[in-house]
C-alpha cells in the first residue's frame, strides 16, 4: 500500500514508547503505530499556552515518527474533555502576551487539523469552546454517552466571538445552518444532542470509550495513507488555507478585541461566576 | 454584557410603543426590547413596492431603535404569512418600474437577513416565494404545525428563477442538494416536510405560535448583544457581500429578464390561473 | 411554459426513436420527451475510453435533440449499474493514452452535470467510483433496495485519489462531513446507507424502478424547461466552472499521478485482487 519502512533498523525500539512531560501523557504503540494522548493539566484540561506549547510539540514529534500513523486524543481527568482556551491568559494580561497565546491556538489548530495521521477524538467528558474545537478537528469523534457531558463552542456565552477559522471548522462539520444557531447561541450541546447535530460521529459507553477508538483508528488505518492523507488534505485546504494567509490579522484582531475594557469586563465577571459555582 | 443604556432618559417613552401605517403593523415592547410586526396587507401580504417600502422604513426604525433588540415577524391575515413578491409589479410595467422594485426587494433581503437585532419568524400561514426568502432571512423559523401551510422558493412553477442571493440565503439553511433539488422544482412543502428539510426550525399548533416566538426569542436575547452581532455577521457576510458587489449588475439581470415577452407571458398565464383559483 | 416547437414538422419521426452503439443503448420517446439510456457493456459496464466516448456521443445527440427534454441513466446488466473507470486503461499504458483517457472522463462529467435535460439516475446495482460519479452527476438518484448494492467513491481503497470535482459532486449532494469521511474511508454504501446519508434520493424495488424513475421525470417534466434549466446552472455553475478553468492542469496532475511507480503497482495488486475474487 505505498508504504515505505517506518524506521530504518538501527532505530529500532521497544514495542512500546512513552514519552510524558507536564501536561499531555502520550504513549505510541509500534505494532499498531496508533499514539494514545491524554491530557492530564487538572483541574480542568484548559489550553494555557503552557499546555499548548506542550501539545504542539507532541503533536509535532508524532507527526514526524514514521512508527507513527494515528493518534487517539482522550483526557485522565474525569468528567472533562478540555475546558478550552485558558481565560486566564486573555484577562489582565499584556498584548504581547495575547499575541504570544493567539499564535499557539493557531499552532494547534493549523498541526491538528492538518495533520497527515488519522486523529480520533474519544471525548470522555465535557469539552466546551476551545476543547471542541480540538474535537472537531480530528477526522472523527466519539463521545461517551453520557447526557451529563456537554459539548460545544459557546464562546458567545462568555461575550466574546469565536474566530472564523473555528467557525470554518464547525461549519465544516455540522452544517452552515446548524453551526450559525449554535454560535449565536454559545450553546453546549448534551451527549445525545451533539450525536443528533452530527457534532460527534457516535456514542458509546464510557468504559467502551478508548476500545471503540481503538476499533474506529484500525478501519481508518487499514486503507493507503497516502491516498487518505491526499484525500484529507483536499477536504480540508480551502479553510486550512484562510487562517495561513491571514495568520497575522487574525492575531491583530485578537489583540485588538481582547484589550478592550468591554470584553475584560466580560472575562472577568464570566471567571467570578465560574468561582461561585465552585 | 457590554450593553450600553438603551435611552438617555430624556427621552423615556411608555413601556409599549406602537406605530403603523397602512400595511405593517408594529408594536415595541420596551421591558422585554422585543417588537412584535405583523404583516396586515389583504389579501395575501403580497410584496408590493408599497409594502417593500413600509417594511424597509419600519425594520430601519427599529435597528436604528436602542430600546429594541428583536423583532418577531408574523402576519395579521389568517391563512397567509405573505404570498411573496406582487406579481403585478413585475407585469406590464416599464423598466424604471422594474428597477425600483427590484432595488427595494433588494435592501429588504440586505436589512433583514443582515439585521443586528434578533429576528424570528412565526410563520403562521402559507409562505411562498418571497414569504420564504422573508422567513428564511430570520434567525429563527417557528411555524403552524397545520399541513395544509406550504412554505418554498416556487419560482420556477411561474417559470421564472430565484436570483443568486435568494439561493444563496436557501443553501445557508437546507444545505445544496435540498436547495437544488427544491428550487428546480419550485417545491411548496407542507410545514411537516419543511420541517424534516430544515426550511423551518420547528412546529407548534397556531394558537401557540406567538407564545413559542416569545420564548424562543427571550433565549436569544439571553446572550450578550455584541458578541452574538459579530458571531452572526461573520456566519452571512460572504453572501450578504455578494449581492451588496453585484447589486446593479442584479437589478439589470432582472429588468433584461422580466421584461421577455416569454416570462412575460408566463407571469400572465399564471395570474390568469389564481383568477380562475378564486 | 416557454417552451419552442420540438421540431419543424419536415423532420418528424415515429414516435420512438432508438439509436444504439456497442456499448450503450438509447431509445427516446418523442410523446414524453424522455430518452431510456441503457449501459450494457460486459461485464461490469466499465468506464473504458471506448465506453466513454460512446457515453459523450450519446449525451451529445440527446442534448441536441429538441425532441428530448429528460434522460432516464440505467444499466442493461443484472446486479451492476457501472463498476467506475476502467482500471485497465490507468494501468501499463504511455502518457499520451493518459491524457486522452482523462480528458474522456472529464467530458463526461461536464456534459452530464451541466446538462439541460433532466437526468435520472436508475441504479439498478452497485455503482463504485466513477460509476457512482455517473449518478452523483444527475438530478435525482433512485436506487434499487437491495442491500447487495453498493455505492461510493471508494477510490482511496485503491490508493488513487477523487480528483476534486469529483469531490466537489460529492459535496453538493452529501455535504462536507460526509463527504469527507467516505472519501478517506474510500466507503462502499449498501443501498439502505446511502438513502441515510442523501447519496440517493430513494430506494424502491428493483421491479419497479424504471416506472418510479419515469414517474420521478414526469415530476420534474412539469416545470417549464427554461426556468428549471437556469436554476440548474445556477446550482452547479461555480464547481463546473471550476473544472473548466483547470482543465489542463488536473489531466497533467492525473498523468503524472497515474504514471507513479507505486500508484501503478497498488493498481496492479488491485486488479489481481480482483482476479482472485472471480
Amino acid at each position: 500500500w505505498n508504504r515505505v519502512p517506518r524506521q530504518p533498523p538501527g532505530l529500532l525500539l521497544a514495542p512500546h514508547r512513552a514519552f510524558s512531560n507536564n501536561k499531555i501523557q502520550v504513549d505510541l504503540d509500534e505494532s499498531s503505530g496508533v499514539a494514545m494522548m491524554k491530557f492530564k493539566s487538572p483541574p480542568v484540561n484548559s489550553l494555557s499556552l503552557d499546555f499548548l506549547t506542550e501539545f504542539s510539540i507532541s503533536l509535532e514529534k508524532l507527526e514526524n515518527d514514521r512508527a507513527c500513523r494515528g493518534v487517539i486524543i482522550t483526557s485522565a481527568i474525569p468528567k472533562i474533555f478540555s475546558s478550552g482556551l485558558d481565560i486566564t491568559e486573555m484577562c489582565g494580561k499584556n498584548v504581547e502576551h495575547y499575541g504570544e497565546f493567539w499564535r499557539a491556538v493557531q499552532e494547534i489548530w493549523l498541526r491538528l487539523y492538518g495533520s497527515n495521521m488519522v486523529t480520533v477524538a474519544a471525548v470522555n467528558g465535557s469539552s466546551p469552546a476551545g476543547g471542541c474545537l480540538v474535537a472537531l478537528s480530528c477526522d472523527y469523534r466519539i463521545m461517551a454517552e453520557n447526557p451529563k457531558f456537554t459539548i460545544g463552542l459557546n464562546e458567545a456565552q462568555l461575550g466574546i466571538v469565536a474566530p472564523f477559522w473555528f467557525k470554518d471548522t464547525f461549519v465544516n462539520v455540522v452544517g452552515h445552518r446548524i453551526a450559525e444557531r449554535s454560535l449565536q447561541l454559545g450553546s453546549l450541546h448534551p451527549a445525545p444532542e451533539a450525536l443528533k447535530l452530527g457534532l460527534v460521529d457516535e456514542l458509546v459507553p464510557e468504559e467502551k470509550l478508548l476500545e471503540k477508538a481503538s476499533a474506529v483508528m484500525a478501519q481508518w488505518l487499514a486503507l493507503p495513507d497516502h491516498a487518505r492523507q491526499l484525500t484529507k488534505s483536499m477536504m480540508r485546504k480551502t479553510v486550512l488555507d484562510r487562517l495561513v494567509a491571514h495568520r497575522e490579522e487574525d492575531i491583530k484582531y485578537f489583540i485588538n478585541f481582547i484589550s478592550k475594557e468591554s470584553i475584560q469586563k466580560s472575562l472577568r465577571m464570566y471567571m467570578e461566576m465560574l468561582k461561585k459555582k465552585k
